[in-house]
């Protein structure tokens, strides 16, 4: 089990005070994402992206990560996921491969552009909603949980019990899938608020339970284009932040009919796209 | 002027009360950053980069991204920085060209992996801080700045008060370079942490002020390796996080002598890495 903190020696200064004391840091390492996959002449593979990560639930941010590109969208769409090389001194594996189906298609091509969300858009706003037709988030449509704002507004308060390490280390975002009954069946933390969110998609992913179109799915921070689209990928319909969304997230959720709620704190919350998945 | 928010309809409901009001949100859209520079065979040009960014503050962005990749170090490495192509319908840009002086090197090679911080490393926490001696950081070390504690809690309220679109959408980081006496000479937003970062620098380059050894960073989030490494290459010898820091962070100060505080809130902080810039 990889260590999600690292305990570091600080000193501590309050209104002149100074005190030496050990502290927690959450712990950031690079994490290779490799894929392997077939071509016409055999199978090859390519270095897909690097991402600073928190250590823990590599396969499935590896996992993760393909949905939110659109390159799988079923279990059965990876054959294998493994750490490549030989760990560090420490037990620590920072290269990942996954192995596509033989069946998947692959286009090495798409990297010939800045890999990442962006890489498909035309460079502006507009011309980036379209982009996303082609990915496949048509699916989030038909997605229609309904869901009250009593089981809304509990969401926050879970998360923050399920969030073990933030308590620790203060330094990690979190990530949560949870039922229209507001159970969560999956909570994942990480230095990076993508990679928070590539866990839970993962994590669903290899539970065979994708699309998750009865799911909604929680975020600790804000709700930016990038966090809508990789919902939208994972077919969930309904994403709910504790902080602000952006323009793009805004224009996204509208234009996919889905469910985009802001500032959820206490029994407040901001509702900037609906399409009538939440009860009164 | 870009607009950095923009006017939503939106539904706040509170404790079962629903009420339709007018919003705002922070704007966020693509800049694509392209690289002309020159060759042996004379000029050629490179599409470096897509970050997803609050428009506003474009060239300062670009050149402050180039400083952080040690692409640039002073004004005088760029020629030009202008707007590609026409603007969409409402006025806005999202393609930016700087042009390198012509005897600034630049190595295309770098572009066949993932660009970005990450891109040099050789994918483990140790290899990532051994490949950054091949940036420009050491010019951090000699910057020696001493900074008083009543000077450095004072810096949040300042950052706050300059944050003037913070205020109205809650959307937006900040980042701010400051002098030893507590002076906000630069503060910029941005939907994105590294891109606040960036404008900052990139505003200090292009007013020719880098390497900026006399002046602190402050953000107003968490501190990550990549927002260590970007003040590092700027010269900037202190960084302030309102928020935690993470391991790779405080593991790449205390390599190159760097002054990190974290938690900076009221009159409390944590000082993560010290070299004796703090004065009691």
């Amino acid at each position: 089990m990889a260590s999600t903190s690292l305990a570091v020696n600080i000193e501590r200064r309050s209104a002149g005070a100074r005190q030496a004391t050990p502290d927690e840091v959450a712990v950031e390492e690079p994490l290779e994402i490799r894929l392997g996959y077939a071509t016409p002449e055999g199978r090859a593979v390519q270095s897909l992206s690097i991402t600073m990560r928190t250590p823990g639930l590599d396969r499935e941010l590896a996992a993760g990560f393909l949905v939110g590109e659109s390159i799988v969208r079923q279990r059965d769409d990876i054959l294998s996921i493994d750490y490549c090389g030989a760990p560090a001194a420490d037990g620590q594996q920072n290269v990942i491969r996954v192995e596509l189906s033989s069946d998947v298609r692959f286009d090495p091509a798409r990297l010939s552009r800045h890999f990442y969300t962006t890489s498909s858009c035309g460079v502006c706003g507009k011309a980036s909603l379209d982009a996303l037709a082609a990915l496949d988030v048509a699916r989030a449509k038909r997605g229609t949980p309904k869901i009250s704002e009593a089981v809304l507004t509990s969401i926050p308060a879970r998360l923050r019990d399920a969030q073990a390490t933030f308590r620790t280390t203060g330094g990690l975002h979190a990530a949560s899938a949870f039922t229209p009954d507001g159970e969560l069946i999956v909570t994942c933390e990480d230095v990076g608020r993508h990679n928070a969110v590539d866990k839970v998609v993962g994590c669903l992913l290899l539970d065979d339970r994708l699309p998750a179109r009865d799911l909604g799915l929680m975020v600790s921070g804000r709700a930016s284009f990038e966090l809508v689209q990789k919902a939208l990928t994972a077919g969930m319909p309904l994403l709910a932040a504790i902080s602000a969304p952006s323009s793009l997230a805004v224009d996204l959720a509208r234009e996919f009919d889905m469910t985009l709620v802001g500032f959820l704190r206490g029994e407040t919350f901001n509702i900037y796209a609906d399409s009538g998945r939440l009860a009164p």
